[in-house]
């Protein structure tokens, strides 16, 4: 569900951007399951003054992205009110045939790859999200997933679920190994804040973390970047490139990150 | 989608009662093809001020009628906002072994029936529907509907939805045997509005309007109530009890009725 004023403003983005961004945040939810989207029906409360105007574009938004990965826009509720402009799309995918990849499953020793670089969606990829259904159906081909999840909240904040529905494990992730999108970097400009840390915690890059075997061949699938391992240990921890361990938590950011970052600096 | 000052106002209903809404409307929505329900998911955007007593409430709602017709709650979104409250429901239902029954199907000819008497709804029942899943899957059981709605804009609305669907075409409704609920004798008094009206034009009854094949023994089926007839030529008309018939429209209708009115009255 997205909502005005809460996930987007009209002044900063279209009709058509809401709709793409709905259909695009529920594929990459499918995506995280390895299944495959098929159809959509999508309820939405229009504003009064603007209702088929924008009920257009949204159409526009929501078709265009259903069109690319095949979901048809078989039903839903119409409505207009005087009040914001409300989306909720409820996506039906079919599931694999060795079945979903829930967020539960990962074991220690696991080995934690993403999909792609991280961080900064703001400046412009979160309206874009660029849902990863052919990696996601291609490493569970091979049944090589333990666990999955897509980066909606942030890399720490999803693993997170992960570990947790896993039965309260742990991670310990390689600093120099996290890819960091440029986006991070310009943002980082702006904030002030470490690119590492908009990486590790801004939300909406739509990239998948995936749990794997260890035994697992990931340099098969080009686009996964190993980032880490799952511990029995509860708890997330960063690995500096001089093995230095630090526990992660978002108060203890600033110091460690900083002071990473400030060694990373070419 | 039930939005908040549209579809409800919390000062004249509780968030437990919206939340019985949401799951019923949707539970008739599946009745009126004569599916079993099975799963819902929920998308919420609750009033930030008082998001955790809303949402507990609008759960004990959603959860009781789904519990009551074996409907699980299997997820959906969750959010807090500087707006009204919104809920949008997500039914899944299985089809009946025979398949579903549409708006599309009837042929002139068809008899027309109904599962219960309309009218007068905004009294309290448009809080309560009671959907009609048990009866619609005795009726597809011996595969005697033909076309079927469930009534939530109003039976002369609705009937108009399965009458364009189903190639254009026409029906005649019986007058004298139209099923008048006792609200809507009630609402007449407040109105000023003969409650025939009241049951032909007011929504959310939720009972379903069911056409059968002429060879339908439908006294079989105790619930259904013989209100007209499926024509070739399009438009809904009013038989009356000396067999007078009359176009339908909302424009007469003032004419019409309250010309009944003063004939039915003891």
């Amino acid at each position: 569900m997205l909502l005005e004023g809460r996930h987007f403003r009209l002044d900063q983005c279209s009709a058509y951007d809401v709709g793409r961004k709905a259909m695009g945040v529920n594929l990459s939810d499918i995506a995280a399951m390895a299944g495959t989207p098929r159809a959509a029906v999508v309820a939405v409360a229009l504003p009064l003054d603007r209702a088929e105007e924008i009920a257009r574009e949204l159409h526009r938004g929501l078709a265009s992205l259903g069109h690319k990965y095949g979901v048809a826009l078989v039903g839903g509720d119409t409505n207009a009110w005087d009040g914001p402009l409300v989306v909720s799309v409820t996506l039906y995918g079919e599931a694999h045939p060795r079945g979903s990849v829930l967020r539960a499953g990962a074991r220690p020793g696991d080995r934690i790859a993403v999909t792609g670089p991280m961080g900064g969606s703001i400046l412009g990829r979160h309206l874009e999200p660029i849902p990863r259904l052919a990696e996601a159906r291609s490493l569970q081909d091979a049944g090589v997933p333990r666990a999955m999840i897509d980066i909606s909240d942030g890399l720490a904040s999803d693993l997170g679920h992960i570990l947790k529905e896993s039965g309260g494990l742990g991670a310990t992730l390689e600093v120099s190994r996290i890819p960091i999108h440029r986006d991070a970097y310009r943002l980082a400009e702006t904030t002030g804040r470490p690119p590492l840390e908009h990486a590790l915690t801004d939300g909406e890059d739509f990239e998948l973390v995936a749990v794997l075997d260890p035994a697992t061949r990931w340099q098969d699938w080009t686009f996964l970047t190993p980032v880490g391992t799952i511990d029995a240990e509860p708890g997330i921890r960063l690995r500096f490139p001089d093995g230095r361990i630090e526990p992660f938590t978002l108060r203890g950011f600033d110091h460690l990150a900083a002071d990473h970052s400030r060694r990373a600096a070419p």
